[in-house]
């Protein structure tokens, strides 16, 4: 667990676009940030208050986190000077970035001297079981998606949320670095050793009150190439419940592989279907959520309405239209 | 690459069973071994002359392999004489121990003091690169199993050996730690980390002759919840041409489940199929390997014949009578 509340470190970045950590934890996780702390140069804005190590301290802060991706590969001097003062002062720091702050050796003796922690989220801290397999009690979701980065962690968490604004009992389980920062803790599941990713979902999301659902954050595809393998853990891992079929409609190849095409959301359905029933013969697809971030509204809702007419199933875009039909048919479950 | 020929350290085993990787070596690379070295109170013997180090030394053996399991998990002090010495007297060790040679002191210590190598093959060694899932020249084969442990690594190497005997292009690939030590060099893909499985995959079945055939050990099972995860890795990065099904017909349940049944060769068939057509729309099915070593030979030969009339597809069990039908399947492709 990485001490909450945080100050988010957004450094010199270099638009608002490089902010996404930050911005995550702003737009899912606002209690666990009392501010931004930004170097001469920033390019992004979160719109938290701009917060000096000292006042962050004095607000309660326990963690500086660096929201965003840095330049070149490097951490910098710059950043190091804020990193080894923050230390000083007290706070543990957290990152994602795939340059590790334990390989810094300035920071680490700084962490030593003040008996701090460096939260690298991108390894693994446990040594995870291998999974056994055995039904765990409670219920757990799962996005799948055509294709990697597709919105599955953005669909995982509107749904989480609106399952904790009505009320009902509902945990986001992360399995990447951004969702492990805005949460707090979770399993960076493309950097388990292949024998135990499925143990590590499991680890993630143990047995649990019989109306508690678990949004297990999907990765990569069953159809992409490169990362298949971890999704297939995920799903035997988490014996999912519920699947929710994960879309964008504008993509013309699978990312990072230009000569691949996408599934259809039937291929999807009907392939992820069959591999979930293998762990757990009464998982359902209960709904489709369609990234419509490149279409304009009419676009949007003709290609919402299609899908769903197409597929029988809750068809939304919840950035734009929120989650709401999709709990609806998780609460109906 | 471990350099060959070995000596293969036989210790002081419990029995036969405990000598698998000595036996694999012996009997699919009986040129890569010179001879045997037992201690007092061995149980196992795999055939073979029994040689000092020095015998062996002066028969051209370059590294002594560890052919036996440990037992208790440690590396016995009487096993560390005979290890240092064949260090300082210029062999190379090689071991697919659970406990590793790098981190025993003495044993790094002497191989540094003579410029030898410590193999640990259950490791990476390499840096392997993310899958790119650009399409491959030549053949490739994956045997995919119902279960985990139920003869795909025999069956690749039996289909390997036969083509090489009728002097086809064939090369067997290993992804576990006895394939490795059989061979000489591989990939361990199950301590892979997670991104990196089907670019480990693609690293070790590169571009090839088009008349090539590269026979890749299975791995796991798409059916099996601990592992399945690194089967779908195995099957995205290997890009098969062809798959043979693994089968064991006496087999109550999937390894280590108690409570998972094993799921039948049709969908198997099919599963597997369809995923290894995401990379590669030509693959097909083009036989049945059974494992029918718990069946007599009357009840063998009954249960190859009713598969192979219910699937269509060449049956056999190639320990009982050979590869030579898979082989022509492969060669008629």
């Amino acid at each position: 667990m990485i001490p909450t509340p945080y100050l988010l470190f957004l450094g010199d970045a270099q638009d608002q676009l490089s902010a996404k950590v930050a911005q995550g934890i702003k737009d899912w996780r606002p209690e666990n940030a009392v501010g931004q702390l930004r170097l001469a140069g920033c390019g992004a804005d979160i719109g938290l208050n701009d917060l000096t190590l000292e006042a962050a301290k004095a607000a309660g802060a326990q963690t500086l986190v660096i929201g965003v991706a840095n330049r070149g590969g490097v951490i910098s001097q710059a950043w190091k000077d804020v990193l080894i003062q923050a230390l000083n002062m007290g706070f543990d720091i957290a990152s994602g970035l795939h340059n590790l702050l334990s390989d810094e050796a300035d920071l680490v003796e700084a962490a030593r001297a003040n008996g701090r922690q460096l939260h690298d989220v991108r390894i693994p801290s446990v040594a995870y079981p291998i999974a056994d397999g055995v039904k765990r009690s409670g219920k757990r979701c799962l996005a799948v998606g055509t294709d990697c980065s597709i919105g599955k962690m953005y669909t995982s968490l509107a749904v989480d949320a609106e399952m904790r604004k009505r009320g009902l009992k509902s945990t986001f389980r992360p399995t990447g670095q951004t969702g492990i920062l805005i949460t707090g803790s979770g399993v960076p599941l493309d950097a388990v050793v292949a024998d135990f990713m499925a143990g590590a979902v499991e680890y993630l999301t143990p047995d649990n009150d019989d109306d508690h659902w678990d949004h297990i954050e999907g990765q990569g595809s069953l159809f992409h190439a490169s990362y298949s393998g971890v999704t297939l853990a995920l799903i035997h891992g988490g014996q999912p419940d519920a699947l929710i079929l994960a879309h964008e409609p504008t993509r013309t190849h699978m990312r990072g592989l230009p000569h691949y095409g996408l599934p259809s959301l039937e291929t999807l359905r009907d392939t992820a279907l069959l591999l979930a029933r293998v762990v757990n013969p009464a998982c359902e697809v209960v709904g489709i959520s369609v990234n419509t971030q490149h279409l304009n509204e009419a676009d949007a809702i003709k290609c919402l309405t299609d899908i769903e007419a197409r597929m029988g199933l809750p068809t939304v875009d919840p950035f734009r239209h929120g989650a709401g039909r999709l709990v609806d048919a998780l609460a109906a479950m």
